[in-house]
């Protein structure tokens, strides 16, 4: 993967892109989810990480709802990593993600993750280059063991928005009711260090690209979530799933 | 490391060794560590990870009771790894071991550990040379993940005893009634499997030694725990730890 420049990569759907089309083929690619799903489950050989990242209002858990929403909860887990707490930051920095990891059957969504160590801590200086440096090379490391020895499949998305997009959203937040509990004056300190913030993404693209990222044009919701379902529906689809038969004694 | 063989290793302690002596030096020992385990806990900077390793009835259980068992119960703890639950096969072989890795300012013992999953299971080859290869890789990873990502300081004992010496302690469970709870048919049948288990230790030595091991000579009691004993007040003596003062605003 060539050094990625997150301006150059477009934050909507291509021009003439149909949007009702792209609607209909969702609800498609839903229900073939929901029985991937169940015979991922059935299956128990492999497992399925799901990580998405993104700025703030990049619309994370609209994707978590809107494309995971109606599948098993029995079989999918949803974590949503906030800053650590302080038993969390007396471990290693993957020690609370580790937990996490997915069993033999479970598809397991990670609403940020292990990045935010070298993201937020990297922009913030809370953290020196040494140490972004370890932590990049252990994340790698660790997504290899999930692969190798767990059959976890591991796919990562970045929810890519505009800073525009972005700062019409978090405005929203404060004269749309259903939306204020998700205010945070901090998010708007955090959007000035847009650029910061995408050197950082940029960085994470090229280092830790043993398990690919997919960028999600993100601007438009319907989009978004048709992009990220897709790609967990191919990948379910490639492991060429059976349901196991009678269980013999 | 050269390739080390056990056979040519004492299981006994050097001759003309004091006997009465080292259980004196044993208790200054122990006097020390509660001194350094109790400063591991005030200053919280540093974490000491504890790895028991060794033969059925080489004295695992005791060596734990013995060297730490008078500490601070709040900052040690013991974990002992048995045969995999499902839940934990449902997982990578590193997750239900890096949920027991200590947080910072804590002892944690690990009576048996990772080290089953290329021991026993290689000497009833229930893994392929790939697996176990690909799993030595691993430990090696998490171990320096440990260190360095959380001040972790290892220290990994195997308990050296002889097969005659293991032959006369089990053949003791069969008539003390204080040990018979220990009696496992089974462990006659892994007995028999010796020569297997000291080649798979002999690889662990040479391929998992990142962080180095220490044999112990178990014959006797008293000399393993002053060994183990002496090591930890090493360790734990040079990381040159200090009371922090009072907490400012």
């Amino acid at each position: 993967m060539g050094k990625i420049k997150l301006k150059d990569i477009d934050t909507r759907a291509p021009k003439d892109w149909d949007k009702q089309d792209t609607k209909d083929k969702l609800v498609d690619i839903l229900a073939e989810l929901d029985e991937l799903q169940n015979l991922l489950f059935a299956e128990s050989k492999h497992s399925l990480l799901v990580i998405v990242q993104g700025m703030d209002a990049s619309g994370k858990d609209g994707a978590v709802r809107n494309v995971f929403g109606k599948l098993n909860p029995q079989g999918v887990l949803v974590k949503s990593f906030k800053a650590p707490t302080a038993e969390e930051l007396s471990h290693d920095f993957l020690w609370r993600i580790h937990t996490h990891a997915p069993a033999k059957g479970y598809i397991q969504i990670f609403n940020r993750s292990q990045y935010e160590d070298i993201l937020i801590t990297r922009v913030h200086k809370w953290i020196d280059d040494d140490t972004a440096q370890a932590r990049i090379k252990a994340i790698n490391r660790f997504e290899n063991l999930l692969e190798q020895h767990n059959s976890t499949h591991i796919l990562k998305f970045y929810l890519h928005i505009s800073p525009d997009e972005q700062k019409k959203r978090l405005e929203e937040r404060i004269h749309n009711p259903a939306k204020m509990w998700k205010y945070n004056e901090d998010d708007f300190k955090e959007a000035k260090l847009w650029d910061d913030y995408m050197k950082m993404y940029e960085d994470c693209f090229e280092n830790c690209n043993d398990v690919p990222w997919t960028i999600v044009p993100s601007d438009q919701n319907w989009y978004k979530e048709y992009i990220i379902a897709k790609a967990v529906r191919d990948t379910l689809k490639d492991l060429k799933m059976q349901y196991p038969g009678l269980k013999k004694k």
